[in-house]
């Protein structure tokens, strides 16, 4: 694959996945969305397909990582050359943001409701800070990752463990198919995969399982004009980040020790 | 494939495309049906399911298309002729009238029970014209789509993306597939592509995506003797319309210069 | 294929479609089971995964069958040889009527704690017949379908609608596989189909689709030394089985004119 | 394969199966989960995509049994060697041992908020030994199946009738696939067949269907220092090891005698 292959396919295919990802939160959380309130099963469902979709279209063109963690696993197990991981990830952090404004575009006056709604966000004069952060709360989950229970360590460990089995299950992918990289059925399995670890290991912290997948939104998030939006939760940003890098990087070398 | 393969096809897998998904509206939203409530995962599945449906039965004859906005795309990628596509155009529109006539007759007794019973409607004499809108809004959304915040721009953005990635992910097939027109797997990839965009940018516009899937059944519902059934909201009909083809067209754009 | 195998192959394939078709039903309607009031979507998927799971056993033996509206339409399109005809439905019959049985085995405590829990059925005395009732309907609906609306010929429609979309789907196999016979892929798409049926068309009369499934299990009802069960409600049996046959033997024709 | 790929394999894909099965107990039932409530369909569909994953990475190495049941019933057909079996249940009681205690440190602060708030177990003081028990048992529940209604027969009969449909079908997979071991499509349907027994036959016990699935947790439960813990019913711990070794053994009778 030609760096120009991998730039444009990282970018389509992981804007598609924050699309359709951030989209999946916007529709079940948002007031005047028709999914309101259809739950967890839709969340992990519509970020499984999410996935399905984003890497069914970049497959042929760039191998569909979209996820630092499975370029950072790759690269350890040797699939991927080191030279081509900062084509990688610069087509992964520009995919996300476009996905996340492509969400907004989507979602733009669901946003407005949500967040202007008095009920939500309370009157202007006289309602306490604690009920604008009820309005401002999804809307940043839309686009970002937060815990249920804010422990640093506690949160980096869940995500290490739920990238660990994200980005081991993409390895094995070689193994299972015909060795000629990732074909449509790996790509399914993939999907389910995430759907899996969305139900099984998402509950204490969303399972970000991809740093620009949180961190792009987070950018975008911070820089949308969007109305009593809050802040973007930057002391949390890191652990999203690092966690499923580390994830990823137990899983190529587990890889290598194993099953090489 | 014959002009004559392509109108069967097209007319047959769009109308029970049609059948299954205004049913499983129905199924969720009327009256005296063993579905009632089952909430928007089960919508978006059953959407799902009958693209899977109506796709695997039309694919050996048509290629399976059901949607102009698909036809278009291919038509601009080169892989459908364009003096194939009064065909298809012709077969959809008329598979989608046959779909929704046969939703109407799987649940004849349903429909009569919505919009006739009191407590929804309201009693002949003396209730708003409110609550009789309340029995007719499910009704009409058997047929086809409405927006839930009414703005003709934002809708028609809505459309235009969800469409783009519908369209994306279908000419991509070629590239991971075998290359020689749709296989079941792609049926399968595709069913859970619609499943998930529904999931991820239906909340909206509850994401037609396809002209002939909200035109069909809408000229449909204008003619059905069914009592209390109100307009059938001409004045958003070309949204529906216009959104999927501009979403369908781009994405054959995007994929000649990205992919071809 | 030997008459031996088939007949082996349908009644194993038959008593494991039943035995978890019914129990998902089981499942969700009985007190005291841990999936009470799992919904609609959850009888739908635990139906298709019942199909699968049959299917994929009895494909090597049987063809799987396991339904003689299937075996009718593909006798008619010519996949099955008529002097076979027999053994299937003997096969199927049996085979639903094991699958009953073993359900009543897995729930039996459930059926007994539902038929006999003071709450639901009324105490002995004093508690009207409509309490009664409310226990024996969900008992019987663990065995057999009935109708939402009571109306003959409104009943039979939906069931032949349903049914034609099935066996159409299965007659479409030959053209999506590679011709010989049911493969594994095609079991995956033909469960998925059921669940889209179900979902689809299933709320006005519990979508039989398939004479055996609903005969079989309504046999065993009826002998099972159940509490307070109440009736097999027989003057409704012939629908699931003469709406099936039709809308299979509909397929097998629409197949043979359009497709072949 | 090698003595050494089985016993990494089993280990690994065992403890993957765990993470993720007892993963989505703990997601759904305890308290500040972002899953909590999700439901019984929540369970099967993540049960079932633990079983996708941790087949799909082991299988390349063991053929992922994750199951005694499985490798008895394959034992008793001839696909698995007896002196092989030892092996496998090692890497399988040590990796569903492993996998417990992942689970534990995904939601490590789940399990504490859980057993310690005051709502669920009652004040330390003067509240009922009930009500400490209403945080234990979702707590056991994390790790180790138990029955609606504690009837042994009953729930013997039960698993040994889940289990039987479990490992009976993946017998079959070498009639249904290439005959050359577990293939990835194979993976995806034990996985849906797995999601379907849950569905339909786990109301009653909860589907241990796997010895070490509920006796490697169980140890677990009994060894991790959890406040308020409660006991870990060792009095019904014989069942989910006996009945699914009953069941995959009559699987693996029967497949010898009608399908061989």
């Amino acid at each position: 694959m030609s760096s120009h292959d991998i730039f444009i396919g990282e970018t389509i295919g992981t804007a598609i996945l924050i699309l359709l990802g951030g989209g999946v939160c916007a529709a079940v959380t948002l007031k005047r969305s028709k999914a309101r309130g259809a739950g967890w099963l839709a969340i992990t469902f519509g970020w499984g397909f999410a996935v399905l979709t984003g890497a069914y279209i970049s497959a042929p063109l760039s191998g569909a990582h979209l996820n630092p963690a499975v370029t950072l696993g790759l690269a350890i197990e040797g699939g991927t050359k080191w030279s081509d991981v900062p084509v990688y990830l610069g087509g992964q952090i520009l995919g996300a943001m476009i996905g996340a404004v492509l969400v907004w575009l989507a979602y733009y006056g669901q946003f407005h409701a949500h967040l202007t709604d008095p009920e939500i966000v309370g009157e202007t004069k006289g309602k306490s800070v604690e009920a604008r952060e009820n309005a401002a709360g999804p809307v940043l989950g839309v686009f970002s990752t937060g815990p249920e229970i804010r422990n640093m360590v506690q949160n980096l460990v869940t995500e290490i463990i739920a990238t660990f089995v994200l980005v081991l299950a993409i390895l094995t992918q070689g193994l299972n198919g015909d060795g000629k990289g990732l074909g449509v059925i790996g790509v399914l399995i993939t999907a389910l995969v995430v759907v899996g670890i969305g139900l099984s290991i998402g509950g204490p912290t969303g399972y970000a399982i991809n740093p620009v997948r949180d961190l792009g939104p987070r950018i975008v998030h911070s820089l949308l004009p969007l109305p009593n939006k809050g802040g973007s939760d930057w002391s949390y940003a890191w652990i999203p980040v690092v966690g499923p890098l580390i994830g990823g990087a137990i899983a190529g070398g587990i890889y290598n020790i194993a099953f090489a």
